[in-house]
């Protein structure tokens, strides 16, 4: 394989996508799958990566004023009838509790004990509209209780057969947002909110470029009268769905009996609405940003921006680097940068240089300071930039790489954003007939599935038609109808139908 | 009932501790009771307070260096039955999941689908040491991998029978400590390390004093070497455990084989602790300083430090004042206390100014500030203190409010403290014989089985009977072997057998 580069994950996204992205998670040591089916363990570095999505959009959601507050786990089955297509759409695939107790039996083995079975079986919550539909009925009596404004963080249960870490997962954790408005425009107008705090935050905080648009009707939540997403393109150019805003209308209101007395005195039927993300985003973020060495980490949710790793060669003089180490790590730490101090570990651990240095590209840091009893001689340091090759490192003045630390870390965080967007743009067509269609869709490549154009936009007439035709032939859906794009005359790809507007078609994760 | 002072709240503690609890949650806006049975809501204003602990001790947490990581919600039912005392404890009362699918029954109604049915059914985590073990067990492999230190926030389920808010419920929400070490002393002193976390927690944030001490073998946890716990005195005299650090030595590592190869290349069971707080504080923040007025919350934890309600008799003064209380609104947020900005509230509702005041008091808010054209002429707030009666008010000059609301928030937090000691120390008494001992824990009135004397300090042989005959005869337990009291040899209350120490003996929630 003469002049092949050698890489730190194997194999490269090229080689194999799917497996490339199992293998950067475990690398950076994010996850990993549990003895329980389908549901992940999120393990230290993964955990702050999300904490700090959790800090950032919690600060967004309280900004714009809500609340948090928490609902139960379990949701009674009969909950789960009270709204017709919610019950389609989620009643299938959901962990059901039968039993309150356990019993050991004559074989010396625990099993549900038959005389305590439960009344009426309840679900773990796969999503919480029917239970936080019962409350917000008990706490909303007047147009004055409005709007009712509350998050909740919470773990979540949905069924699955084939899981991926983040992507996918039996049990993952996320927010749902859950409002109560006096008008439909209201309602609108906080579904469009959240929405665009979503696409501020994958871009501003992810570096993910997203675009705004609204679901079809066969994609929209169930129960919904409009589906809101936000969708970004990965690197195998297939589409991750990053968080959905729902104007339910007055569905939810009418199923859970939420009504309020208005200023007229009449007794109406609420507007609500339900927005959520989840630990999905973890998995989005892998995907726009990691290469083939790793992990990507923007800086501004990094679980830590900066890693000094003493270089160590000759026993007298280490506890002079280790002083000097000591003295910058403190002095980073107590540097500003987003809102928080400059997050800095310093990698004192015994083991070879060189695997120490792999260790954090694979994790993904931003910065890496090699630093050593000449650095340490010139005041200096050794720097390695995580969003370029893990050899184009340079040497810069202490004092200057600390004062300058902010500036750096913001032009890595705008740099990722914007080679993120030129991919989508690069993988962004612009189609009008069929056969194009079909061959930007058809990988090349038939053992690498995976790889194929990117998102088309192309008109679409609106039949659910032709939707079941492209999912059937190609595996490609409406992604969504982007809320930016100007209206526009043409003929649907498919059918030649009439349409007003290009749609963003996608292979879906 | 002449002569009687009215209060917020009805019954007053005196009249009915039990019910007063209740309505204090309620009057507050707490918490309240979901249509799932012993599950909880938690309301905007008890889940601020929620995030309000959570952000302390997490930050005391990773200070001792302590990381956040997240395991799945369930467990197989064979985990439990690694370890033989913690299946005993722990296998009773628990939610079980038989099936991942519901099925529309041919009368309309969903149900659990006959063919979905799992091969092992699973629980919804009591308490997550097995499948966290059997996770340590993989990561665990050499001397260079300890100590390993991980905190997990999550919700938990134990079916119970009889619930009350915040103190006992099916669900809660609590952080559960897990930590692996190469030896016994460091594991012991990571147990009494975090002891000593959420006794200081306890005292200087939620000013609740605190009795650190040793479970008795009978009041374990089930799989533990030695269980730790601090143990407050509620205003009913009872008491209640709000934390618990375990010593947990070799027994789970064995169960769950995580093992390591020691400096010496021998492969040996490591030692690991558990420790955990949960919801179950904001009951024993409640009963620690509420009064017959309702909540009164110690400033470090409180949602809102202050409410800023304008009192506006004219229309044409109204503008003007609500410039003002916006103004100085915005002055109160930028003062910093306890590492957090001030928090305010501006009380802008329409409705009657008594019906407000009274509502904030129940609240539990610690300053009130009441502002109308009359405070507005000569540039001062009317302060209204939680922790004084409702109708001791003064006047204030704005600027020598605004700079000594650090110092005033200081002092009612002492206070707070300070206070509940005292009716502590009232309340605690040495006792030395057995009639004196069931005297004290009799209650006075049939009726009120509530009311009793509060703490024992008395001598216990460390016999089991005794204590059965005790639980049996006056629901009276050793709820602690203090850390701190001194030696002294004395003879069993009960028994008259030989004694080396005196305990505390009191009635438990």
């Amino acid at each position: 394989m003469a002049g092949k580069v050698q890489t730190a994950i194997t194999p490269t996204r090229a080689e194999d996508y799917p497996e490339w992205y199992q293998q950067v998670i475990r690398a950076a040591d994010l996850a990993e799958n549990s003895p329980v089916r389908g549901c992940m363990v999120i393990k230290p570095w993964g955990y702050t990566l999300w904490e700090n999505i959790q800090r950032v959009l919690d600060g967004m959601f309280k900004e714009t004023g809500h609340k948090n507050a928490y609902f139960p786990l379990f949701i009674p089955i009969s909950y789960l009838q009270k709204e017709a297509e919610h019950v389609e759409g989620f009643a299938k695939e959901c962990a059901v509790v039968t039993h309150h107790r356990l019993e050991m039996g004559k074989d010396g083995k625990l099993a549900p004990a038959p005389g305590a079975e439960l009344e009426e079986p309840l679900i773990v919550r796969p999503t919480s509209e029917t239970i936080i539909g019962a409350m917000f009925a008990k706490w909303v009596q007047s147009y004055r209780d409005l709007p009712l404004l509350i998050n909740q963080w919470a773990n979540v249960v949905r069924w699955e057969m084939r899981t991926r870490l983040f992507l996918r997962t039996t049990e993952f954790l996320w927010q749902e947002g859950h409002t109560v408005h006096a008008t439909r425009d209201e309602a609108m107008d906080e579904t469009m909110k959240m929405l665009d705090v979503y696409a501020r935050f994958a871009e501003e905080y992810m570096a993910m470029p997203v675009i705004m648009g609204e679901k079809t009707e066969g994609e929209r939540f169930p129960g919904a009268v409009n589906t809101y997403c936000i969708e970004a393109m990965m690197q195998d150019r297939k589409a991750l769905q990053a968080g959905t805003s729902h104007f339910l209308g007055q569905n939810f209101a009418k199923a859970s009996e939420i009504m309020f007395l208005d200023e007229k005195g009449e007794r109406i039927h609420a507007w609500t609405t339900s927005w959520g993300v989840s630990t999905r985003l973890i998995g989005g973020l892998v995907m726009t940003h990691g290469d083939d060495d790793g992990l990507v980490l923007p800086p501004r949710l990094a679980p830590s921006h900066v890693v000094i790793l003493p270089v160590i060669h000759k026993e007298e003089t280490k506890a002079e680097v280790m002083q000097y180490c000591e003295n910058l790590a403190r002095e980073l730490r107590g540097v500003h940068y987003d809102g928080r101090c400059v997050q800095v570990e310093l990698d004192a651990r015994e083991g070879r240089g060189g695997e120490k240095v792999w260790g954090w590209i694979k994790a993904g840091i931003p910065l890496r300071l090699e630093v050593g009893p000449r650095d340490m001689a010139a005041d200096s340091v050794f720097v390695g930039r995580r969003d370029q090759g893990p050899k184009e490192k340079y040497s810069a003045k202490r004092a200057e790489f600390v004062a300058g630390l902010p500036a750096l870390l913001d032009e890595m965080q705008k740099g990722l954003l914007e080679r993120a967007r030129a991919f989508r743009e690069a993988n962004t067509v612009r189609i009008d007939n069929k056969d194009d269609f079909y061959a930007f869709f058809t990988p090349a490549n038939k053992d690498k599935p995976e790889i194929h154009g990117g998102f088309a936009l192309a008109h679409w007439s609106g039949e659910r038609e032709v939707e079941e035709t492209l999912r059937n032939d190609l595996q490609v859906t409406v992604r969504c109808i982007p809320l930016d794009a100007p209206a526009e005359d043409g003929k649907c790809v498919v059918s030649g139908k009439p349409s007003r507007q290009r749609v963003v078609f996608g292979k879906a994760y």
